[in-house]
């Protein structure tokens, strides 16, 4: 292979297909394209919360939620446990699902865990510059990566002392979409 | 491109990778390969449910909920709707979700919603041989075609007069996994 070389795509409708798909020019290899699944988790050491600084783009250097893409063959609430720990390397124990978001701009589906840390020894991993555990009157929310972190955060208060509650989906408004809603 | 011509993959770390993945090699493409994520919904009009016997390979002939892959930019509910409309000329008003489902075996994470048939005309559409909405007692419940089905209808019987749940995740024991999991 020549390092060089960068593959060619051409969108075309594959056969048996009903929409456009980019069809590599060289091969002939059809690249179906699929929304992503991200997993995350508000999780809690005695009344604070987890959040990683970010040490690589996007948003580098802004504060999140542990979360990530979950890989093939993962269960998702495995995939939750493992972002925190790659991130933060936080051992966590999953509670139940807080929220389901879609942001249409990034073609992602968001399952975020309401999460319980097994101890409070957290340290940064490799994606992480920091890490630290908030009260919530200390969150820096002037420095939150993504807006789906504030929907998180904000979910996650407003159940915190309750269990019988559906997951939230997006706040009214919040599509994700790169376009505002007709409307708003 | 020649139609004959099969693309040829090799499993390699790409740089700034950590693990291995199908590179091609012709041209060098990297196919990340990520979860899918399936959409569908128990829908009912009336106090039936409806069910889609399928036209198409796994498992034609069985009887399935409309369900399907979600595409790129489409939200949950959405496509959830979207797949009712495609396979039984249903359409729906979601009402919440219903279960979050992973199917190890096929790296699928499945969203399954609740939900309100807008009017009882249905019809088959190109992946049913036909359609129908059954009472409890009607359903075949020797011709279902995943075991998914089997718990999506157990999980919707179980919250049917009920709002404030959690989505049920895979019944205990079930993981979708080609093999059973240590101790069972």
């Amino acid at each position: 292979m020549d390092a060089q070389q960068q593959p060619s795509f051409s969108r075309r409708i594959p056969e048996g297909d009903d929409r456009e798909r980019p069809v590599c020019d060289a091969c002939g290899f059809v690249d179906y394209q699929n929304p992503k699944v991200v997993v995350g988790s508000v999780a809690l050491w005695e009344n604070r919360i987890l959040l990683c600084r970010r040490a690589i783009e996007p948003r580098s250097g802004f504060w999140t939620l542990p979360a990530g893409y979950l890989e093939l063959n993962e269960a998702t609430a495995d995939g939750a446990r493992r972002e925190a720990w790659e991130e933060a390397r936080a051992e966590l124990e999953i509670e139940r699902l807080l929220a389901v978001y879609t942001i249409l701009r990034l073609s992602q589906v968001q399952l975020i865990y309401r999460a319980r840390l097994l101890h409070p020894a957290i340290a940064p991993g490799p994606e992480s510059r920091e890490c630290g555990l908030f009260d919530w009157k200390d969150i820096p929310w002037d420095e939150i990566a993504f807006p789906s972190v504030h929907w998180a955060l904000g979910h996650w208060r407003e159940t915190r002392d309750r269990d019988g509650f559906a997951p939230f989906a997006n706040p009214p408004g919040e599509t994700g979409r790169l376009e505002r809603p007709q409307g708003l």
